[in-house]
């Protein structure tokens, strides 16, 4: 089958082995598969990633990041087969999305990462059986597809703590903040303000219901926590509390992932405020500890979902509770996806592409 | 009066003002006052020290590092007198003890730390009559000057969130690791894990209760979580869950304050693992987002503690809850007190020093 592979570093499209479902596995072809970007970085920066996932003790199952990887793990796929003893209970034809993850006999595959199965830049790929989840009738595959990259969202908001009166600050709209957006006004908070350089993306961060969306060029998001009720200096905040005034716990989002970025939050932020580090920066970074100290900051970092999550988004997008029609900005086939990495390098260019592997 | 006077970054005994008591404070004779880490870093560095905290957002009532500072913020006094129109609840000779704040017509003056009151290392003081509270029979006031200090671990030990089955972590058994040892076991928490390069501080950790006390240089205590129940990697602890097995929390108090400890703990520390950062770290310091991120680790950054906790440590010292005994290995009068900074400058020298200005 046709498959794109990254190979030295670079995306090209190749023939790959056909694969067969073991027991417990469904055969499934791809519909349409998001590109991340954790994709874009990985396409370079493989081994880096790897060396900081062995140090932070995560489970690899021998992944070599010199081999052949077929990525993409946003995936919406239909069943072909199924493996021996299945039960069959979803049939051949339906739509399923699934964690990024198959077991398999060797231990667990994280597709999208994993030199033993694709992931969903390929025609066809393996999942478990166990693990896919019906796409209800009524969502289209493109939006079944945001399953994945809305989950994040869902669990950066459900550590954070924030209290009915809580004002929410999300920095970067692209994917991981609009998948925040979503999850924070799915659940009912507000209100929610939305910062980003890219008049693109903040135009999606206003259609997914952000309440306040700013160009931090034109005006800093810090700017508006006093009109909102949340004083910032920690002695402004005590002296609201002695006279029995309550505030919303501030939480920002971050989900920008790059250096400096953290430590400009934690100077600009309220006293208190609790960071959800959602943006993954892979390089070191330097903090300031005595200012967080000093104001009595939290930083939350989060990573992936829970299955429960998952299947929760799938639900509110099922519903429209998230509406994330008008997201995806470009489709491409399985030729077209070298080219699109490249075109994603610029934020103004694209929300989110899909690859469409029968397209 | 005497008082030791910080003037051009050296310590001198000097006569400085008589104090008058305003309306709503008492004048109080100090009788005993530890000397805090703080107060070490603030002799050579106050003026980055302000930097910092006005970068923070933190009130300083125009405090100018450059002019004279009397020192001293670990007080037990006596009263000696009241402001005009006091009712005189608690009358002279009793002794007190406060948080380190007075109320003045010129704003809130932090006693330690303020151009126009002395703290503790002064013959006399200005309290706030509001804010003293009597020192129970019983209690001595080398002990009651523990208060302070000890409160920064109640609140340290109130930021975190720790379940039932909860590990603890303190590393570093300086005066700030010690108040958190105490706190944790005040509380019932346990195990608590221990760890000091130091033999003088790993025996004071011991005494106040620590289950388990190790010196890194021969054993990391990151050895110990496994034996404890704690899975470190991700993957262990979801297995666990899958399996219906459940694990206490893990907490890590980072009571050290040095540049490279928190990343040292970000890689050593369990997945999903608390660190409460008390220790306070004066210089940039350096992380790797990605590792927090894929560990999903929490950093919660404290600072002092409220007037609640205060009262609180004082109750569980009057009541012995919190044994302090032994922990002062020096006491000086005012003209010791520049040779008792010199000699705290090396870790083994001394837990805690007092300073007794009627010596």
């Amino acid at each position: 089958m046709r498959a794109v592979v990254r190979r030295n570093r670079q995306l090209v499209c190749d023939e790959v082995a056909e694969l067969e479902p073991a027991e417990g596995q469904v055969l499934v072809r791809t519909l349409a598969c998001g590109i991340c970007g954790s994709d874009l970085h990985a396409l370079h920066h493989m081994e880096h990633m790897i060396e900081l996932g062995r140090r932070a003790g995560g489970l690899d199952n021998g992944f070599d990041p010199s081999a052949d990887t077929v990525f993409g793990h946003e995936f919406c796929a239909e069943i072909l087969d199924h493996g021996p003893g299945s039960a069959k209970a979803l049939r051949a034809g339906t739509r399923v999305v699934s964690v990024p993850a198959t077991l398999t006999a060797m231990g667990v595959e994280l597709l999208g990462f994993s030199n033993r199965l694709p992931g969903g830049f390929a025609e066809r790929m393996l999942l478990s059986e166990a693990l896919v989840l019906e796409v209800p009738n009524g969502l289209s595959t493109e939006h079944a597809a945001m399953t994945e990259p809305f989950a994040v969202g869902a669990h950066a908001v459900a550590k954070a703590r924030m209290d009915k009166d809580s004002v929410a600050l999300v920095v970067g709209c692209g994917p991981v903040g609009l998948a925040v957006i979503g999850a924070l006004k799915a659940q009912g908070h507000g209100p929610v303000i939305a910062a980003d350089f890219s008049p693109r993306r903040r135009a999606a961060a206003e259609k997914l219901g952000a309440d306040i969306v700013l160009d931090p060029a034109v005006e800093s998001p810090h700017d508006r926590w006093e009109a909102l009720g949340v004083p910032k200096a920690r002695a402004a905040q005590q002296m609201m509390r002695l006279m029995g005034q309550t505030f919303g716990r501030p939480v920002i989002f971050e989900c920008v992932g790059a250096p400096g970025v953290l430590q400009a939050l934690i100077e600009a932020a309220p006293a208190g405020a609790q960071i959800v580090v959602a943006g993954v920066c892979m390089e070191t970074d330097r903090i300031e500890p005595s200012i967080a100290i000093t104001k009595e900051i939290e930083l939350t970092f989060v990573f992936g979902y829970s299955p429960e999550e998952f299947a929760g988004t799938l639900h509110q997008l099922a519903e429209g509770i998230i509406d994330v029609s008008g997201l995806v900005t470009g489709r491409v086939g399985l030729d077209g996806v070298a080219q699109a990495f490249r075109d994603l390098a610029d934020p103004e260019a694209h929300v989110k592409v899909l690859v469409e592997p029968g397209r």
